[in-house]
């Protein structure tokens, strides 16, 4: 047979808006043996991780738990539980993943209703709440941190307005779980989806859901218990109409998660080990400081694009602090500029999607890879990849801007 | 903040239908940092494990890759790619999973026509042959492994009866994959999911699915691209009619895997180290004798049980080598010696689904468990259990018998 070498990947600084670095830690805790999955201290850690994600999402709600999957998966999990065919579903859409939750949306069989804005900016928040009087939607549906155009939506009263109106909110927080604020409870949010591979620096491949109990009184009243499970043929088979997704179906998942622990999938072991350690990191360094780190390396590294010329793309009003959008100079190559960063420095920043593709590099500062090394250590290959590139810019002016923000002094 | 302490599950032997020991190896795999999922040196691995999936499931397949889930989710995923509502689905149950793709058939909106058959056997081949000819569906869903009784369905005229009638033949293999012959190609099996966290001994968390062009076929007939990709508005957003999930789209994941690498999820990027690496470690072993070593330490086993004056359960024809299925003693509390294994001798069993709740233990063989250390500490440790829990049986006999198997002399 043919021989396939030993795994040995190459170190990378990893400054895309996902997935990024690990921590140490969390890598290490991925190399333990398994468990089995009824065993009672697996169980345990599941538990934890639960109460955890309570603390990350800032919620009293008695259900988070991820999804096994990566980030989609949760955002489908939810669409797909709360979404009967025919249901009305409002979608205000600023980017990529705006247009992704209307294509979940309208493939769980609902009426999609959209609301667009041009690629760089975020809604008023009166219009989507005007949006929502007009449709008067079962669900709105929204990106909280869309990292195709690195803008940030506020959310703070549009929680209210669906309460009011009895409307259900559907936030996708994958981006800015652990990067910013994410008030589950304060913000009246009924159903959130965070990202591991982002401001977590989990690797890829759970998806944390968190909802409260007017999502569980829906999810309840379209459960049904799988037939092999049962002692009795109770069920008829013949008669069951039910959530369309059985893997991504929170009703059933609910009950592996809680005290029941009715037999769904088989958890996925070392990434709940995974799950657990970022998330125990995460409440170490606690909220508060985990938000201003990511604030303090945004500032610094976009004094230091500045000072090397560079513009940013978007309306800086509601920039993402984890995302820095930057216009690719006229007449550069921007995939060039990014194959040598990867190559010579073993640095990675990312293209773009869409109508943006080309325009603009997404450079990520996110969790374990938002530190003032990486900056640095980033703007001075940019520098040197850009020059190389023939772009004409002040040499040596980036990291001064940068190291003024870090106040670091000479002596 | 709460303090959680450090990470430190105690070690376990898992002698269970799965998830089941890893291999160091892979754990090893799993502590390396992660690389981005576009970055060449990642996307080369992705490609590698593709070609080392080729040859675990013995096909010249173009598509062989996980999904980023569970075993179910790669069962959903080709099973929601392939059915469109209305679709005639015939599913033979011979156990729990049977019923499960029937209830995921029923969900994809599948007119799903059941045939049953008493847990403990399986299906002669010509009855579901006579199936076929019968109800002529779009797909044959059927398990290769059914865990939950310990049976193996013989699956080689099958294929070629569906490909007479130009019916689809799906095969959950997620539990014989890498443990026993699972022929794709001779067999004319049109679609398999494999499992990670039984045979393969990787953690569970993806879910390996091969398929041909047949099937292929299919997907790109319903395939369609996410608008928040497309350069251009030219995809009708309001005509949207496609496969009803997107995050198990196979025809989107194709274009992930496939040289378009088009941006779909973040692959999972530690669990495919994983995957990669427990892959290798099979090929390396070969799958002949990967399957004689199954069936070994199955005899041993089986030996030792029966030395104890156990008795199986099912039809012995038709016994999968890597699950035994034992019937508990009369008047003994299964769930009771279970907890007195785990608790005292760090050993895990299974219990059972369904009318089997109560009845039977079993007893999993599989992947990196499947030793004979495992084999001849579990007979002992069974043994002690049961005398303690007041069941009468000669002490010694069954490690004898075993070690009788492997021939294990004195001196």
């Amino acid at each position: 047979m043919k021989a396939y070498r030993d795994l040995a990947p190459s170190p990378r600084i990893i400054m895309t808006p996902g997935p990024v670095e690990v921590d140490p830690r969390v890598l290490r805790a991925m190399s333990y043996p398994v468990l089995g999955q009824f065993d009672p201290e697996f169980t345990g850690l599941m538990n934890e991780t639960m109460e955890m994600l309570r603390g990350v999402f800032q919620t009293a709600n008695k259900w988070a738990y991820p999804v096994d999957g990566t980030s989609r998966s949760g955002i489908e999990a939810v669409l797909v539980s709360l979404i009967e065919p025919g249901d009305s579903v409002l979608v205000p859409i600023y980017g990529r993943f705006g247009y992704l939750l209307a294509e979940i949306a309208r493939r769980c069989g609902a009426q999609v209703i959209v609301m667009e804005r041009e690629w760089g900016g975020v809604f008023p928040q009166e219009e989507i709440i005007e949006g929502i009087m007009r449709h008067r939607p079962k669900l709105v549906a929204l990106v909280h941190g869309e990292t195709s155009t690195g803008r940030l939506q506020p959310l703070e009263g549009i929680g209210r307005a669906c309460r009011e109106q009895d409307v259900l909110l559907v936030v996708d927080a994958v981006a800015t779980i652990g990067g910013v604020e994410v008030a589950v409870d304060a913000w009246e949010v009924d159903a959130v989806i965070g990202g591991t591979q982002k401001c977590l620096s989990i690797p890829a491949g759970l998806a944390p859901v968190t909802y409260n109990s007017r999502v569980e009184t829906i999810l309840l009243k379209r459960k049904r218990i799988e037939r092999g499970l049962l002692m009795e043929d109770a069920e008829d088979i013949k008669g069951f109409v039910a959530i369309r997704s059985n893997y991504l179906d929170l009703s059933q998942l609910q009950d592996y998660w809680g005290p029941a622990r009715l037999n769904h999938h088989t958890e996925a072991t070392t990434m709940l080990y995974a799950l657990r350690e970022g998330l125990r990191l995460t409440l170490e360094e606690g909220l508060v400081n985990r938000f201003a780190r990511h604030a303090l390396h945004e500032s610094a590294l976009v004094a230091g694009l500045l000072g090397m010329g560079l513009e940013l793309f978007g309306d800086p009003s509601c920039k993402m602090p984890m995302v820095t959008c930057v216009r690719i100079p006229p007449g550069v190559d921007g995939e060039s500029v990014r194959t040598m960063l990867l190559e010579h420095f073993g640095l990675e920043i990312a293209s773009s999607f869409g109508p943006l593709k080309g325009r603009i590099w997404r450079i990520g500062t996110m969790g374990y890879s938002c530190s003032k090394r990486n900056v640095l250590l980033a703007l001075g290959a940019l520098e040197a990849a850009l020059l190389r590139h023939g772009v004409s810019l002040p040499p040596g002016e980036a990291l001064q801007a940068a190291m003024d923000v870090y106040a670091i002094g000479s002596g």
